[in-house]
């Protein structure tokens, strides 16, 4: 009861203070005209190739929202069904808080008009342009102001999606929802602007084309922190030393996310191009899909020897595997390149999910094996395969690899640090983890008192029946 | 068995007349070359930017193709499984009809070439253009005759789509097809037309940018007649006067429901854009998931402070609510604007639903919470914020509040009188409802002898191992 | 044991060979920029006319993708539970190895650049391409190589995953595998290079506009003689000649299985006009539509009539029978040429259920009546209505029908022969079927010793709680 009442205390006075934000900077747009019309005063590029670019870059910000879909798919058919109401609650909210989060502040502080700290931390509140301001975007003349956001905003909530699968059947909810807003709202801007906002790391000769470490290892910083302080789900290891599958309640719905985060990815990365440019669009789209596949390919080998089976869930893991290793250098990979990096993403996630079961680090979904280690290793690739900084005139040709590592370990370091932060305070406060009976009954019993398929879990039968609107 | 006769005797026929209809205005076209090219006539848009133009309005168009497959599960998801054939079938054959007749007859009335009452009612046959013909719309040169009807076809079938969802669980299968053909061959346009179609509500200033009443309240209106005739369904409310609740049977798929809408909106609200207009397109996508966003938080806020829960089944309503809200002004809004419509969305949906409860009206997903209630406030807020009739050159302005109140009224007098008509004489020849042993057993056994999940439903075992293909 | 350690005894010394044979060819690309750019080497087309062609033809590659997952819901949801994790492992698989297949020998034996056999069998390997020759692709000048790649790549994959509905439930894992590579690998190629790659079959005028013969016939005919070979599934055919329906487990799975695919299919059949030529692809999305809704209608009514219920499943199927009957000539039929086409598929697709059914061939999901029959339909379809050889400058007209009779028979003769090859030899070898205790206990616990839902599978908890990772 407490516990909840206080999610109205705490989000209501913030929903409140983000109106009141939005309100000055947009007064006067009210007062005109509906911003249409073509950029006439973009020299560069005709209209009808800004319209294309706009619209692509626009389209591919649609397939990055059906991600979010692919994750509260992919995270509830990998655990349980008493733990699905609550899963999918927060994989909702954190679409709405991610975006309005990031229209508050968390564009301002990844792609800054102003540094508070120069190369470092940015800042600015809203997102409302009009007039001809409304027309250019921050950094491209291909696109307007508001697909900039559009496309910015549904790649920053994903990064708070990754952690949630590694914490999930174990964390209370408001805890989690309060964990994404500082994590979307803050962390993740702030390392982002560190290379894609012009910042230091940008300045040094970092690559990430797309995300590996700037999304997806942030979430799976995140994951892991999460993870470790959470402890393990009940029965997960045995005191005698041996692991317990806790299997998910439905490989249907994980395969559908798992399609679905592919099929969003040529939004992820094809988006990243941030033009219709259609050499760089196509070779990105096929890159990703040959690193996709060949990590499907090797998970289920990999796994076949492993486990002397071939699972589908490693199969699932080594798709999502190869998509997150080809991110950061999808624009710049041949075709064997690309095949490589998947393929041994699609090797490493397997033994890395054995590896955080051996170390008792419980991740229902393994998605710190998918979005830690193997955007570790795509960030990594890019210094190895590629052009290895040829784009930039070859000025850091040969210490790409070296710059690759820089930005691995800065923003891991930063993120772990932050992460340790809030979830550390949480549990300081003994408000991170739901108590063993809630944890049994499950989640959706506890958080929501829902059942997610009622006619089907004949034991819930007496709770929601009683239970009031 | 004569019930579902009369499906074969009415329907066929009337396909029989519709491939006559299509037939002798299409005679032209087979003796021509396929309808390919470019609109060198028209010379106030080049080839180009016609090509994007037209390629956006189908791709949106496609988009929400999918908004019927989010209703098909996001109704399955939240009523019972043993309705849940039913409600399959229903949304698919929905889709199938409404465009066959939108193709037949809708186009034609909403979009008149010529009227029979000159901005009350149009009418023609068929869609079939050849030639120059085909490379113009009817109100747009950024696209094709068939890109227009394509998109607005798609746009015709969800008004029914709408009232499915209200009417479940009770509704007999064949009287609801009728009442589709009718709903969306007829009531829908006619509406539609005095506004999309440049009626009367055109001429006098009312506005409706994609359609918060056009589509969504007519839709509502729909909902709330046939809710109110058909009567609660057996159980939920009790004799004391409490209400009992009834729980969906799958979250997951409500969920995907819901997140496939998003999804589709971006089509729904972007595509009315009826252009690529780089400007217009992205302010709309940014509005619609400001407002999605702020009215799945408010209602997470609201259904906790009313139920003293998390309520998933409310957030995936409030997430709706906004998207609905927004609709009717997403071109012409603020993203402060944006947030409070949809803020505002999430709260009175929560209200709306347990207002309906109180009343006894028994709608299943809440359909007219959300269409309706929340469509009639999106549309009200067009006179409320946003341009309020400055885009017309200022002449209606300071009025925009009255003629929206029109515009909503006249719309919902037309809407209720034709479903009253329709669903009256349909409960008049006692064939609206089927009976309570039929809806005790579940409408998949007793319209359909089928099961949805057999594996899972042992009790139907029998019933299904008997039956035949 | 043995079995399965085979999959890695060839299929990993299969893809160490795919790596060398990426190799060679891209080493000049990993020393040159990345490739973007426009194609100021094309004259006939604008910068902005290639950029959006090339992106309309990259997204529909992404529908196309999306078709994947249609299948894979569509078939697992009409097959039962204990087969789900088999059904979803081999369609997530034939994509992979689809996509790399492709890429390795098949893009280059479908569209040759040199023929071994003119006109009848192409060579080469990989897909790499660098500098200016990036930009061109084989057979049109409105998008790139690789656009060309992945568009032709995401269609190959359709045709083994349309065998996999027919022969599920029963089919060995590993084996089937096998045949995917050669399948998609090689017998797909031979035949679509015959009309797409300028063969033979293209000399004489026959027309497949987005292959009903050259994708969906081609896996009709696979799944005929898989289905036929591997004989009926343990009761479906009972000793006194009647038919034990076998139920679905899950038709909500179903239904957005078929949804995703209509979705796909506005990418397949508007993909295939290779370009963003307005009035084509905008006719192309319509007549996809209109016969898709009269598949619909014609299958409910005609399923009505021979098992006096309004069948699901066969709506989805009659759906289905529509898009593949109007993919041959999508792009030259007139509107009620795509009703009649699609109305008379959802009619012999009911009858041709029932066919197949009284001659025991036992086809889990329909594959056979859908893509086989109605591929077949479709194709003379397009000797029958819309131009019949006009759009070749008529010097083909009249005998259209006898050509496409050719091309019919021709790839099917090819194909028949080839499925009779692979499943002969592994029937031979007896590795096509499981044992009847396996069947019995079903592929997911035999194959995979992996649950779908073990929530809600009881029986199970033994087997998957002392199972290993």
């Amino acid at each position: 009861m407490s516990k909840q009442y206080k999610i109205t205390s705490w989000l209501l006075p913030a929903l409140a203070a983000a109106a009141v934000f939005f309100l000055p900077t947009t007064q006067a747009m009210a007062q005109q005209s509906p911003p249409t019309g073509m950029p006439n005063l973009l020299a560069e590029v005709s209209p009808e190739m800004f319209t294309t670019n706009n619209l692509w870059v626009l389209l591919a910000g649609c397939l990055v929202f059906l991600m979010h879909l692919g994750f509260a798919t992919l995270e509830s058919g990998l655990t349980r069904s008493k733990n699905t109401v609550n899963i999918l609650f927060k994989n909702t909210m954190i679409i709405c808080i991610g975006l309005l989060m990031y229209a508050l502040i968390g564009f301002n502080m990844m792609y800054p008009g102003e540094w508070l700290v120069n190369g470092w931390l940015g800042w600015g509140w809203g997102i409302t342009r009009s007039g001809e301001d409304f027309l250019t975007s921050k950094y491209n003349e291909g696109y307007t102001w508001y697909t900039d956001f559009f496309f910015q905003a549904m790649f920053a909530a994903t990064a708070a999606t990754i952690v949630s699968g590694a914490v999930a059947e174990r964390i209370k909810l408001f805890p989690f929802l309060i964990f994404t807003v500082l994590f979307v709202g803050i962390s993740y801007n702030v390392t982002g602007s560190w290379k894609w906002g012009g910042g230091w790391l940008d300045e040094l000769g970092f690559y990430d084309f797309a995300g590996s470490t700037i999304v997806h290892s942030v979430g799976g910083w995140g994951a892991l922190i999460g993870a470790m302080l959470l402890g393990p789900r009940i029965g997960k290891y045995a005191a005698d030393g041996t692991t317990q599958p806790i299997r998910g309640h439905s490989l249907p719905l994980a395969t559908i996310g798992v399609l679905l985060l592919w099929f969003g990815w040529f939004g992820f990365n094809g988006g990243s191009v941030l033009s219709a440019d259609p050499g760089a669009i196509s070779l990105v789209l096929v890159t990703t899909s040959i690193a996709a596949s060949a990590g499907g390919v090797t998970a289920a080998l990999t796994s076949r020897y492993v486990s002397n089976k071939p699972d589908l869930s490693m199969v699932l893991n080594g798709i999502l595997a190869g998509l997150v290793a080809i991110t950061a250098g999808a624009d710049q990979m041949a075709i064997w390149e690309a095949f490589v990096i998947g393929a041994f993403a699609g090797v490493i996630v397997v033994f890395s999910v054995l590896f955080f079961d051996k170390i008792r680090i419980d991740d229902p979904v393994g998605a710190i094996s998918v979005h830690l280690v193997c955007g570790i290793w795509g960030t990594l690739a890019v210094g190895i395969f590629g052009d290895k900084g040829l784009y930039r005139g070859g000025d850091v040709a040969g210490s790409q690899l070296w710059w690759q590592i820089v930005g691995i370990v800065a923003i891991g370091v930063f993120t772990v640090i932050l992460a340790l932060i809030i979830f550390g305070v949480l549990k300081a406060m003994n408000k991170l983890r739901v108590n063993a009976e809630e944890e049994y009954d499950g989640l959706d019993l506890s958080e929501h008192d829902m059942a997610s398929y009622p006619d089907f879990q004949q034991t819930w039968i007496k709770s929601y029946d009683t239970g009031e609107l």
